[in-house]
């Protein structure tokens, strides 16, 4: 880390400024230049906080040099990662994840519907919405925990290994036979979700918040690690730019990036991040293109009745075109 | 809510449209132009999911004309709302808002001294940070429960009117000496987190998302105030732009924008928005002067020893200069 | 179009507005709802001003339903454009458009060299900057006049077409036999600059800007086609983000999604978009699953010692493997 | 600045990276660290290209310490700039400035009466627009050089300096009565254009381009400046954020950001800022607690009538009004 300070800096000051970043167990380093003076901090600093460095009256700015995140860092850990799923499948790896299912768990005969379909298709996983983060308090919040087990008997008439999302670490106990939980965008940066989540062995599939930076996406997954959990599914879900007719701006180069910052491995949503179902394949392909772990589909066997989101979901025949497609493309690359 | 259908749309697509539609409660009308139809959705269609609409393989696009929110909408609501702090002060009306402390607290001493310190210098309640919500796991995370009981202790002392930040609504039972409850910037969208504070009677300070627009924020405040809690007192503390050489980029044009679309108090934050503390005067007489309900402004006895978010921070003597110029302000609009 | 008018509008303004309407030559229907009243605008709103509408006092929102573009429109122009260049090879249609070339031309040694290279691995066209828009007076500005002179004798030599950037209409001249005429990020919106291209019936390669919707992308296209020059093909470049490891963040969805709105052709550039010469490989694959019409790459022959933008170039060979892949996943999709 | 090496780095390569710096006149300084090497390239490094090294196979990250402007630093040049406007009066210095007017020039009854009244009011300029950059072809686009003759009969008969907008440089003997020449937020990159105005000597009204950083935006001043023209006024008018209910966001903290970096004075515009007339007086008196140097004001005798962005315009009693309390808040401040 390097610390740029004003010309207007004493000798005083200076002298100041290193000794109480020495008293941080960290060295620092002077260099003297004719308009500015610059001080290299030498050592672990993970631990130095670079806002509150910036924000003393003698610094102009504060550069970091090293990644501040460690357990996720691919520099210490330069093999990827593979996510194993209940035994049953792996995320990372040989296996091209693709998980598939409503955006809300509407009923029995939906969730056993289009978990069959996805399967048929070649759906490694089954996903559904039983908790629904919905920007207003008027619309559907999921069927919560009766969701749940509309899921798992989906799970255990098909096999599937099962995906949903947790909005409240109290909800944990209803979490138990999920194979793998899932963290909405929205709750990237809720820390204390995360904290619990680290306590647990569960995969963990962590969405990037919709103006969030691949640093902060790694730092929050380094809460969960930092936890004991190192077992974390990156999901690239579109981010929020000044385009509106796409609800959010798929970032697929995410995917090389994150792939070359970190062993865990990433997949792609384009559901969530188009919102238009007639994109989603497209999307899909060029996710398989740039080199995805996988995907993450809607799929609903009748979008035009799906309580929550369901432009954005194909149907089990448009899903079964996706997946034959992609796998087209995943031979050719 | 108007929904443009593309001209593809058949007779027999129009007509299930508008019969799936009316099977909401929902009446639908029909303008066909020579490019586009238009179907017009009248009634209460706070419940239509707008973005379920616009999914549609037949939908254009979909346009809102009535706000979705309800409990915080001017229009229902004309008069200002005036947040009653524990029988000591108040949130909008005639009292200018000023609350004060150090991001996090430290240390019995600390807390005293500075909440001395405001007091004198006017401040209308102290604020300290017991739970921190922080970008990495290996910073500072707060004093937790320790940090409340330092703060009763200074709210005895000093009797100002105390104001802290919630991350875990497991952690309510603390709060109950707590007079003005907090939600940070990365909570706006912790919907299951609001919907516990909507249970309470506490007033909420909401801080406004770092990529969220007024009207997410305006849909978080309704989270509250639809489980029955109508004491919201928003804080608007920076947006993320591109801009790098200040932390956010202050929106103050926020101020009467939100005081047009709600009857809510507003106050704003300009230590965490700037994350400077040379820029904290300026921007807090800019709040002053477009009309803000208050200020939250962060004052610390010893800045460069604070432990998070110091470089923002005022001293003692820098906060009284700023209220000395605020209130001038006050006077002249 | 569609105005809300406030619930504070009395009769008299409200008879005002529609009568200034209608004055426009745009016929105007109310709709009186409990708490607003809604003006539909039906005829020829495109010179209607919604930026103009939206500031009147007693209007609070407008909503545009017809798009205001209307050349590039798809809906007045079903079938795909095909760009034929100087009668030697077309952008969209049948083939997919390779411009592959340096950043900024630097010696005849140089972009011979590339070109020869470039044609071999397939590109149908060849790029190279003669004029240079840097955000720094200081960095170096192009060979200018002299670089279209040495791009020309490429052309001679390879018989490719060529593409070069044009910074000011008073160099038109100068472009007598450049092929295609590029118009890059931060002149999207030189609506003067635009206004000439237009009365010219060369092809245009128009590039988004940083920060620019698709609409107005598409508006700055019509501004060129308004003129008399239908040539128009749009470039997806990359829009600015939060995200940092990555220069921008290239939006494929644009690809599709622009395909919906206009009959133009759109190719993608993974070179500007990333930054980094390693992500150039997978986002071009990326571009091509997602349906581009081709791609522009910056090639090299010797990357460490280009005078701009060389981190960004691939070196023949590396190009040569792009093509390749390229080709790969065009006869996979 | 510094660049930091990837771990993988070999010694050669190290040793070829830093001869090749040196060759372009820079001192090369080699750290090596456990798991990175950083090399500090130390002297004259304004004409090194950050995205150039950036973009090397073996760099990892390079970070700029000092900046890049140098005409435009305050560094070098403490005192603050006072603007000379034609010896009539200043920007800058002891005079608030205040310009206003129309957004377009209609008619000579129009820009005299409103001339007229601004002047009565206290307005130090007359600002009027007779080039227009609008979004779409199909909107008026001024009265161009009639426009101007109507601004230079207004300036006969006030005597008030005027301001008005170029959009290409061909047009500049059209402005040499014009006592300012302003630049528009969507040319505030055309650098063709800023090359060509610093070789006159007239005063420059810069604005802020809408997602610029102001880094960016003092590189555009350093474009003017390094080519002779020192006399150059930033413009803060408002950056694109995701809000909507505002055109834009302004933001009123690059006023005391950039006084900090700069010498040259900054005044700020809130009509388009926000695009609505009603938050034009709120953020006028926000504009001048922080700090600015002046304001710019669309000021229309009719706004209802106004040919372009008329709603954000105030009527010559509003901004009467808006003047007396911009005065109020100067003095308390």
């Amino acid at each position: 880390m390097i610390a740029v300070l004003k010309n207007s800096t004493t000798k005083q000051q200076l002298d100041n400024f290193c000794e109480w970043i020495r008293a941080q167990g960290v060295d620092a380093h002077v260099y003297t230049g004719e308009f500015q003076t610059v001080v290299g901090l030498i050592g672990d600093v993970t631990r130095v906080d670079a806002d509150m460095l910036s924000g003393l009256d003698i610094v102009e700015s504060v550069k970091r040099i090293s990644d501040p995140f460690k357990s996720a860092n691919r520099k210490f850990h330069p093999d990827d990662s593979v996510i194993n799923v209940s035994g049953k499948t792996t995320v990372g790896g040989d296996i091209f994840a693709v998980i598939a299912g409503p955006c809300s768990i509407e009923s029995e005969e939906q969730i056993l519907e289009v978990a069959r379909a996805v399967k048929a298709a070649g759906a490694t996983m089954l996903r559904g919405g039983a908790f629904k983060p919905r920007t207003s308090p008027y619309d559907f919040q999921g069927l919560r925990a009766d969701g749940i087990e509309l899921l798992l008997e989906a799970k255990k008439e098909t096999g599937l290994p099962i995906v949903t999302e947790i909005m409240n670490a109290n909800h944990l106990p209803l979490f138990e036979e999920v194979d793998v939980i899932q963290v909405g965008a929205r709750n990237m940066q809720n820390f204390e979700l995360l904290k619990e989540l680290g306590k647990t062995q569960k995969p963990i599939l962590l969405k990037r918040g919709l103006a969030n930076t691949l640093k902060e996406f790694l730092m929050s997954a380094e809460y969960i690690m930092a936890g004991g959990n190192e077992n974390v599914i990156l999901c690239e879900r579109g981010v929020r730019t000044f385009e509106t007719y796409t609800r959010n701006t798929l970032d697929l180069s995410a995917v090389p990036m994150l792939q070359e910052l970190t062993h865990l491995p990433i997949i792609v949503d384009p559901s969530h991040a188009t919102g238009l179902s007639r994109l989603v394949k497209p999307m899909a392909l060029g996710a398989a293109a740039v080199g995805a772990d996988g995907l993450m589909i809607e799929v609903h066997n009748n979008p035009q009745k799906a309580l929550c989101d369901g432009p954005q979901s194909l149907t089990p025949a448009q899903f079964d075109d996706v997946m034959k497609a992609v796998n087209r493309v995943l031979t050719a690359i």
